[in-house]
């Protein structure tokens, strides 16, 4: 029997801002007493986590001296040996700090765009330090509340540049580090820049070295706009950028609400986990959500256990779907596979195809047999067959 | 004194399908006689319209054997030649036949995408016939209710074969004609691939051709996303990928309303006619929207009438907006014009940024004078100031 | 072992326009052939389902002369007669036909609102010879696309005039029938009038006879305006005035999808049952949903097998939530029973706790412990604990 | 020539809150200095407005002894006294401090309720003192992220309970005040009881003393909800339970953003100030907006001055729609009028309704004629008539 127990080779992974938020939002202060990012490792080594991540300003304040800075990074490199825990992802915070009030890397303030850059830059050596394989950048405050106030070319340009500059970077100093770009469509800004999967795949299209540039799609980001996750990250494998992953959850388009995985669209996660088991994902499952205000510490650690936890049930009910002979059946009545044969033939030209009649009302008539095919996932996934 | 009468100059384009709109829905029949082709393209003629574009079916019944579609091209022809009214953009109807219940280029079932890219290639040549400088893809029914109904990775697949192959033939007959794809989230489907700007700009970098495609974005659909259109079509300007454009209303993430341009999101309307004229669009102004159900033909043609006087409007108002001295000052007080220089100087390099000390409270006590300009742009918009 | 298969005892209903919807849409026409009421009856019967639904134009066609109403009535009795399945509720089409395009009971036009009142008064009669115990009274085109085109306050004084002049019609027939109205925010038309179970429920508090009239509340109409379905329909029992239901599945703000029952937000489903099951609610399990266009009859079939059984599946699992220790434990630790208490003790004034102190930060310390409890519940959903 | 200056008679009132925001959200610190509330008294004054309101937090911290609570109120009054701006309305703060995570009235933890009662009452006798005619009621935190957690019907007891006993409490005392509730659907929980005008509406139908409750419903949390603001004020008019408004903008279902009115839904704004002028509204125009996180104070006081503004220039929009003729001979047109005739004359039977013939294809060709009307609407709006 199943006891969904995580281990190291599930790849889980936390921010150290998750379990360590405290709780403050527009409306009020902190609920819970800051989280020694210490303490975060031990405890989520202990649930079955094997990596962390971190925002600069998570592991030391805004402006830490360097002897603060080096002392807490010391410090944290000690739990992370102590336990076997990595870092597989770092990022930069250009979003709390009022400076990055407009932005970062697109702030309309030049010096803002400078600092943000410098700031981007030293964290990365830590992160190439640390061993981090994936380098997130997340244009939380890239955006605007109305229309005059950004010009979106010019954001774009400058968007760009840093990006091609960060690239340059790395390779420069031989670091074996990859960039994951990370869509939100609002919030905190009224309009962010790159506000999909799409728009952001769009510009790294763009970009001097694409191939260092991928994307951390976040599950609640897309479900903000409405959008289907899994069809997001499929999407994302296509073009051979998925290269992280935040998973939680959300209820359709609202504030963003950073549930902890399962929590809100349940059969979305179903189809989330699907991809990333079935599609060739080969990263961390890596969280990134917030344990909502009402939760002391007791509370916390029980949604980062939840969270692994769903997953495994999730990634089981996946897999006895994709094995049931029903399933596989279902699949050839809906004509699934029939999708992977290419619609002409090879050597076949487009004349020959002009020239084909067809029996349109047969084809019209023709049933889709999906919603047999959707209850079987539906059973599979409340666990009625397997 | 401007009366905002249109004239073939102002390159406004109107859908057959939207003053022909029968205001059948899924709750209720039709509520308008049929409208003969012909007579829409007078009146839209008389009212200032430039040019009309049209879906195969929309001209000629699905399934017309050749002499009935012959002599319906033929006198919409002669209507044509005889109002001086030209056809900028033709488009095939995939989506209302029950033969394309699934889709069309990526339906699952094969013969179905085969007899899709036939109904296509020969709408293709009438519109070259016509001269028609665009043609659009709208995959509405290209998508999914349910997860596993539909392989995501192989859809884009058959996407980008039928993209490919349209190019080809293109190129081969010589026809002077683009592609533009035209992004919906949902509705009639779960969820449509390629649900927005960003999705559809990144299937096109991976095409043979991609010159030869772009986009149609419609300001509704990016609105059912909770997307600002605006900078949408920005970005699609950004990558050079503003083919065309289709101009409507609506109100934030619900059905599409399809409501006449200037209705729904009015602010919304002002910055999208400020970027396509600021921007550098130079196509048609084309309509898509539909005459709400309640209203007769008189109704109808107020409504098209209506469109194109609002964008006139809004051209005007955005016009004494971009020419007021005071909107200049409010702009450089917002360092809108600071974004256009590039964040590192030319030649300069990394190693000097990093060395550069930034004064951070300073920068951060900085304010944005955002709102300031947003009043202005609210001012103009309402004809307070000009 | 659980099959969930369902009896007459589990009360489950369906729409005559459910299974025989033809999956017209915005966008296309039919796919599917009419299905004959007799043999949706017997299909209905046969895959477990205790009653059946319509609306007046479902059964016999919009104008049908008085001999074939007669007659078509006949047959379905019928039909009811030889399966055993009953008539539970009974509604009017008030928004297919174009005369309905403003409405019905709130139409502009008065002729068309007395019409209305007609057609409604004509079905009355047959719901009551048919036995059926509720009416209920979806006003779907009662509403407006644009700001001046209604007047509100006027509209909802007719709204009144209309439900009164109803119950007074029971009342002297003596029909043992009560009303039950159904919100929707939007679709078709742009607002709809009472867009949620709230407002509705404000209405009938000022009605002549206000006890003849509840709420039919739907699934995905409350879930369109992103609201908890399963707090609605918790208010509404609080307000005893949860006279009937619409089940269905959705995804949030979009257009009116009406999946089977338990597709779209399943963890609201879970908790929808949970009110259903333990609130006291005794009526009928009513879906009203539509099958997907892609499938054919087969899969309508299939679709109305698999909103029992996911219903008959999740009243199994909110069974098992409810009769779990663990459970009755994390309830007890989040305190959720304290909040039947009063807050006030009986007896007490407001002058003792005036006089009360209260250690504050001590309070606030306390943890919510509510994701512990949610995570027991998402686990028996999925069938892990049971 | 109107120059949309506001004056005293205009009844414009601000909340400390709003000109006060220092701008903190749940992804950074405030980026704004604490505004003293003598300063915002002077400030608001100057720029024309008549009133203030507040949370008692806003006042003086959560926790102040007396001597500083006495010290703060003494020398905002002498504020008041200075300026002649009076305090038109005070509200109280559950929300902000821990305590609240789980909501004021409705927690789960009895002693918070009792303390929020307290905390409440408290203020009310400052209200009163202060001349305040209205006493607002957010409950922000009275809700749930999970089903299990919030036992609803309990929680409408307990809201119930405080309401009543609050009623009970101004009685007593004497207080020529009364309560406003304020309606929204989530944010800063997952779900918020009483989400919308409607559910509140109901809930106050069940009180003790419904005269002394009514509303207070804000622009953007109807909008979050997809709904039209100015319908939903329009029914809380037509049940006499508009007490207070909280004017502001947003951009649909997504964030809080408390854009300055006019802001987000230009025209929804239009029609909320038809409503207003109208339809009978005597409070005053209170603005609860959040001066958005790039501006220092010259960007919030222009704020201050532009939500003023707007509602002066619509003002006069409106002023000037309902004026013009041809919008009478629009309005007669569209049948508007038609719905304040009853639908049945004065005496008539059921009888005779049911006897009447009705020529329905001619009642359903005719047009509604709603667009033309809206075209002039918008034109008002948009100044190019008047």
């Amino acid at each position: 029997m199943n006891d969904y127990q995580p281990s190291r080779a599930d790849k889980f992974s936390f921010g150290l801002w998750t379990v360590g938020w405290q709780a403050q939002d527009v409306f009020g202060g902190p609920t819970r007493a800051p989280l020694d990012s210490v303490e975060a490792v031990h405890r989520l080594s202990d649930l079955g986590a094997a990596a962390v991540t971190f925002h600069d300003d998570d592991l030391f304040p805004f402006g830490s001296d360097d002897a603060t800075r080096d002392h807490l990074i010391s410090r944290f490199k000690d739990a992370l040996k102590a336990t076997g825990v990595r870092v597989e992802m770092v990022t930069t915070n250009l979003f709390s700090h009022p400076i990055f009030k407009d932005g970062g890397f697109t702030s309309n303030d030049r010096a803002v765009r400078r600092f943000a850059i410098k700031k981007v830059l030293r964290n990365i050596d830590l992160a190439a330090e640390l061993g981090a394989e994936t380098y997130v950048l997340w244009g939380g405050r890239e955006g605007a509340e109305s229309g005059g106030a950004k010009d979106v070319a010019a954001a774009l340009d400058r968007y760009r540049e840093g990006l091609n500059l960060l690239c340059a970077y790395v390779r420069d100093q031989g670091y074996d580090i990859r960039f994951a770009l990370e869509p939100k469509p609002n919030e905190p800004r009224g309009d962010i820049l790159l506000p999909t999967i799409g728009h952001a795949l769009a510009l790294i299209s763009t970009l001097e070295e694409p191939d260092r540039v991928g994307l951390n799609p976040e599950v609640g980001h897309e479900e903000m706009a409405g959008l289907n996750f899994a069809h997001g990250i499929a999407q994302a494998l296509w073009h051979g950028k998925l290269f992280h992953i935040d998973l939680n959850g959300q209820h359709g388009p609202r504030f963003d609400q950073d549930l902890r995985f399962g929590a809100g669209n349940l059969r979305g996660a179903f189809w989330t986990v699907d991809v990333l088991e079935t599609g060739g994902y080969t990263g961390y499952r890596h969280f990134d959500y917030k344990p909502p205000r009402t939760e002391d510490y007791d509370g916390v650690w029980e949604t980062a256990r939840a969270c692994m936890r769903n997953y495994l049930i999730l990634k089981e009910r996946v897999a006895s779907f994709r094995a049931d002979p029903e399933v596989a059946a279902a699949l050839e009545a809906a004509r699934v596979n029939e999708l992977y044969e290419p619609t002409l033939s090879e050597g076949e030209t487009i004349e020959s195809l002009r020239a084909e009649e067809f029996d349109v009302e047969k084809l019209a008539a023709r049933g889709g047999a999906f919603e047999y095919l959707d209850q079987l996932a539906m059973e599979h996934l409340l666990g009625v067959r397997s």
